[in-house]
């Protein structure tokens, strides 16, 4: 972990915006949450343009939903929420009402990436 | 939040569909949960056919996973699940077998939308 | 629950390979978890090429997150995703880099599967 899924509408990023993106999850996850690069995982999936909406009515909505390890502080998480919108918003000029983003935590026992079952967080800062 | 996924098969779902529940949503979500409608955002991403399973066997699944501010009660969470399945069906005749619902519950701390981190549900309610 | 959802690169997987997978994660997760073969639900959404990344670089991530009901213990839950791991490498070929694999849980109150709410599994287990 992490895995970074950000949804938006078909064709609203560009090739070159998608690498740019990919590459701010990268810096602000790592500097944030203390974990390599390599862990960081990112999916841009694209749904079909008119299926979404914001209270009822049709919307290009963009969605980032991070699925992270378990065990950081409130005040670590509502930072990293607060970096991921801002930097959403300058590279794409998304408004406020058409994005949405959420962190969900998993416990390090129930996740893999590269090959292994995490450490649990606690146990990682001990050793480090 | 809420941030309400809808995943059908590609070509279930009828634009009018799609706007028709996108409206229940809200409807239900803002009664059930006491949300300003405006944050209920939801995104009818689509698979290709054939791409789901019940049981091992091609079935043309649906789901609806609703990321919710963490907080409200069991049977608060019970009846709402209950009022989005009722509905789907309703609206679309997808039988018991092809349908899965979830919610997932996040801390408000660690989700933004419309901009602003959104306050913890405890603190709302005292307030209002 | 579960409702596995298998999110992989256009063109990676065949018709043929999704089938085994769909059976693989019946097998494995009725076997670890003790649930019918008919609650295993699972969707295989595709993104388009060239919209993952590892580390910022383009790469074609696989992901496997499985949503399942709260209450197994945390070496049911990492038996299951090795199990999860293993499988889907043998069957694919997908490197350690390119897969993340997750569980999250929800409580079963929060959930509806085949027409009803389901039991907590601590209930569950009680009365069988």
């Amino acid at each position: 972990m992490p895995l970074y899924t950000v949804t938006t509408s078909d064709g609203l990023l560009s090739a070159q915006q998608r690498d740019v993106i990919a590459a701010e999850l990268v810096r602000i996850h790592t500097a944030a949450m203390n974990v390599p690069a390599n862990f960081v995982h990112s999916i841009f999936p694209t749904y079909p343009r008119s299926h979404a909406y914001v209270a009822g009515e049709r919307s290009a909505v963009s969605s980032i939903v991070g699925v992270i390890r378990a065990g950081h502080t409130p005040e670590e998480k509502t930072r990293l929420v607060q970096s991921l919108w801002k930097m959403f918003q300058e590279k794409t000029g998304v408004s406020d009402r058409d994005l949405a983003i959420a962190l969900q935590e998993v416990p390090a026992s129930q996740a893999m990436e590269n090959g292994g079952v995490m450490p649990e967080l606690e146990r990682e800062k001990e050793r480090s």
